[in-house]
């Protein structure tokens, strides 16, 4: 670099997102420096298991950073940065940008969108810590990045596998369809990585009987379960088989995403004529809902018999932007959180199987209204009960603190399952969990400085939100 | 004690739950040292008036302390201890622990679980303060602690009334169901104790009209009234009757349950169809809730007339864990929130009487997004309302202070009603008050430190937070 | 002043709203000093055109500070003071207080209840900046600083023009109904003041069908625009020759007011049918929604043709307090807010018109729960969204934190629109922006702090949140 070259270091503070507060700070520091290097535990996330499983050196930075995440390009595109500069690959095969440098470029001529986000944290620790760069993202200094993390993609130790150790990961869940052969984790197995690296199985696709893929996706389970499924008791029955199958592949949980978190048993009979009018193509979005409240208690008895651990993600209406969806598909920064309600949505299932020891539920949010008001009550009474960290446009650390402040007081810090980091990124992973581990020693630092607890009681609790808390809720081993 | 015991000494510290940050931890502890020491109006809450009328001493800890309060048991439940091995006892007589040492050891063991929640805060108020303990309650201190607490309980200075002037209480009000003959709070006036212990005119039971004991608990009615409720317009003057007893009796108020507080006048002529339906058995939901939107008219016509100030505690379902109430009977930490509503739902009645200066309505909700939409707004607006404190889950450090800053800059404080402590565990109350009283001048400390009002304008505000309003609100002489 | 009078001195601290920590507050005050001299930019408000265009001196204090302003008179009217005693007219002329001293005089007498509240903040501003005041306002001092007012409103740099020069008001933005002629705006335009003061459209009377007045309201707009408006293809004529004229008249943006946003296109057909029953006075509450969301449709379409910015401001039940609104009219202190929703309702007008490169829609909201879960995340991938900044209610101190604290994490400051006064008394417009710029200032400096961003990143932002976006989001030359 030259003297004229306008370069802002890139610094990450030691107390960075502490309470600026000296007495709080001090504190958060001593809590922090205990737990930081405690191995990650990353129960539910989204890293494709191929990525482990080859172990191929990561593209381009552009492909590596901006182009599987929605979290960094939704807000581009929202600032008038259009999808098809960015590259991001149209439906239809349309033309878009196709040199990953002129997309970094616009990248960093817009990063300060990022200031104040935690996707700006994120990426800064990633940017710090994973690439050792030294000086801030900008439209000057985008290219002499670009540079230099391409640099780095090339060395062997920033293969997938070696940043996996480098990481300290110890567990990573991926989340895998009903269908999935799980190939790449029989790989992963091969390899040894079958206790490092665990599916999660997830069939919403199957209970989705409005789809219009419905019947496509009930054809790649009857290929994957080797069998016809022409009525209800078969899909009941193969829905068990695969669950088994997911288990012996080293799974703990399933994992299933609705817009409200209803729940209500059918009748066997009921239940099949709605599978049958599926395949008819004839169920419509009331009967969809009847299903998909009936499969969740299904889930949940099967939880009870298996010991999988269930967790409901609610409340996000997906492809909000029809015209996005339809040029670029889904997860494109287009799902839009609406209401929840929990109180009277799972009372049939928590009624059923709530008391039930062998039963664990893990509950997540798009909605903060519901910490205080239905979720840390619910979860402050029934013993199956956990509550998921904060989950997606809350992970964050102002969203991190609104769910401890909201949930610890009627809940306690031992009804919440620890952290996931809930990514497609895999790079983020170390920078998500640290933040994570900031924020949670930042919130006991407060309770310690307010004399609520002590530091030998912060100490404990920072480790059961770190490590232990995760470990129990996901039964992993 | 020998060396080898682990004692983890109790301390309370003078700052506790102040801002740490030294300009409003100064202020903070001026403001509270002018209110620390006022007498303790309570004007809501649920100790039984018996225990004041007997005045018999307590029994032992576990009988005192956990088992009349679900806010202490509810979370040893959620993390897997059995109601059955904490002694509640069941519905049908089936067995359940009755060594209450053994009960002890258990909640000793788990008191973890209560750090950073106000039962913890309360809990370590009460063992410091009231029994004079000096070590942190733990599975090894278990025994001990257990022992010294039962000497105390044994002294005379430990009987409920010696107490209760120990606590610096002036007046504390029970919640009497409508058919009660107020025996107890009779005794209480003989003993002199009458201004001090007040009866509260709560008539659920009798306006629940789809709940299978409803003929039951208007039989009860018909004998305290000592006449037969055949119609409405009976019915109607029994409860003018009883509301006329009650306040004879010391009642300055009523309270309201519901699960949402609509409220909406039927014609007399449709209110005596339901109450014939009711009589007959065949009142169904929808004539519950239309007959006690109903009621809540009548019930505000009546407060109109004699002047007694009426609560509406809405938003709670109740009895969510089938299988814990059939067992166990209601009040077993499984009542779950519901969200609210009051815009709509409270126009008629707001309509029709709150602008009457002889009305009082005090609003308390379960769900804190009505505090700043809702709720303040009302409040900031119509002479007759007045914002309850932050009721159950949310009488928290951190939900004390959302409500603060949530309702004050639209409503002021001096739309809202003080404290209630809403205890049943009588030996809270001080811990409760004097958490309050901690939060509201920390509250005030930090309107003090970014200079929005200054020390004396504080200090006024700290005296009506914790006894002008409420004795004005709730119009206790 | 003799010596026997109690003088409670104004002051005005300097670092006043900036958090107490010293890190902070000291960040805080370098980040305001750069933005407390920046030219006020006010894009929405209810200033009287007429006030300006006139240029009157104001009449005295009370008929200037209290009887237009419903955020003082309703705290007042809360707390027991009659309307009547506040000189608030009847409609009917039924008579009321007609001396302002008077009046003036309860008002001081109860100016302990603004402490805490951002009214109370404004008017000490107010006092303090405008009037120069030295002596706090409480019932001894009312009249001496009644007489010192009034003093100063009898100087001629006390007029309306001097006094926008000297509050350093770059443009200001008025509400004007469809059917307004805009003869104030024409008359500011003669005196060079057209790109100072600007109209906004703001049609929701002829939208409203189901209302009694809306034949009167709809023979306004024939009126303004000298044709009759028989049908429903000549009423949208209309309304694209009143939004060109408003335009041609210096007009940048039209305002929306509804009860919720719902947003869906009627057949023209539909819509004419709904028309004709308004015509017949047949409209029902239904019809009206139905209208109003087809209303909301076409606005936007035209929006994407003029370029004039949509502005939506939903969810105030306006006039609660029926016998407020008979006796007095509106805007009496009565509107109370109910539960929003965005995410569904505006889906319909984002699919249309949300990635239109030349739609602008600002959203406001009164239900905070909306922020985080809704209006962020919609508005952080939506490119033609931006959030209007907290509103009524909620522009006060804690309500503008939670607001960056619960959008920024998800929408990134860059797609807010910087501040609105909103307000009807002129001379508190320096009062909201100075708080403002204040708030927004402490926030950053709560990242700077934290080390989320850094002191340049902050200045940047602080620009922005003052100045830059506001002209960029309402387009304003």
């Amino acid at each position: 670099m030259t003297e004229d070259v306008d370069v802002r270091p890139l610094e990450l503070h030691d107390d960075r997102f502490f309470d600026p507060a000296p007495p709080v700070r001090r504190i958060a520091r001593a809590i922090y420096d205990e737990i930081k290097d405690l191995p990650i535990v990353g129960p539910h996330g989204h890293v494709e298991p191929r990525l482990l499983a080859e172990d191929e050196p990561f593209p381009e930075p552009t492909a590596l950073i901006i182009q599987p995440d929605h979290y960094v390009f939704r807000l581009l595109y929202s600032q008038g940065v259009s999808m098809e500069d960015l590259g991001i690959p149209t439906q239809d095969g349309a033309p878009v940008e196709t040199d990953p440098r002129a997309i970094w470029q616009r990248f960093g001529e817009h990063y300060h969108l990022f200031n104040g986000t935690p996707t700006g944290a994120w990426l800064d620790y990633e940017f710090y810590h994973v690439f050792g760069l030294r000086e801030k993202l900008t439209g000057d200094s985008a290219q002499r990045i670009y540079d230099q993390i391409l640099d780095q993609l090339e060395q062997p130790d920033f293969r997938p596998r070696a940043l996996f150790e480098r990481f300290g990961i110890e567990v990573l869940t991926t989340t895998d369809p009903a269908h999935s052969t799980l190939d790449h984790h029989r790989t992963l197995r091969e390899d040894g990585w079958g206790d490092r690296v665990r599916p999660c199985f997830r069939p919403d696709a199957v209970f989705a009987i409005a789809s219009p893929d419905w019947n496509e996706q009930l054809a790649k389970l009857e290929a994957a379960a080797d069998r016809s499924i022409s009525d209800y008791p078969t899909f009941i029955d193969v829905l068990e088989e695969r669950r088994a199958f997911f288990k012996e592949m080293g799974a703990t949980s399933t994992d299933h995403a609705v817009i409200e978190p209803h729940t209500h048993r059918l009748s066997d009979a009921e239940a099949g004529r709605l599978f049958q009018a599926a395949r008819q193509g004839d169920a419509a979005r009331d009967d969809e809902r009847a299903f998909q409240a009936h499969m969740l208690m299904e889930m949940a008895r099967m939880s009870v018999e298996d010991g999988l651990v269930m967790q409901i993600h609610p409340g996000s209406l997906r492809n909000h932007n029809r015209a996005i969806f339809e040029r670029f598909g889904p997860d494109m920064g287009g799902d839009i959180p609406v209401r929840a309600e929990f109180t009277r949505n799972l009372h049939e299932l928590l009624n059923a199987y709530g008391n039930h020891p062998a039963f664990r539920l893990v509950l997540f949010t798009l909605d903060e209204t519901t910490y205080s008001r239905e979720l840390a009550p619910l979860a402050g009474h029934y013993p199956a009960l956990r509550l998921g960290p904060p989950w997606w446009f809350h992970d964050s650390i102002e969203g991190m603190m609104r769910f401890r402040k909201q949930t610890t007081e009627t809940a306690s810090i031992y009804n919440t399952a620890g952290f996931n980091d809930d990514t497609r990124a895999f790079c983020s992973i170390p920078a998500r969990h640290d933040l994570c581990r900031r924020v949670d020693a930042n919130y006991l630092a407060q309770l310690v400085a307010r004399h609520q607890i002590d530091l030998d009681e912060a100490h404990r609790m920072a480790h059961a939100l770190t490590y232990g808390l995760v470990k129990d809720t996901y039964r992993l081993p």
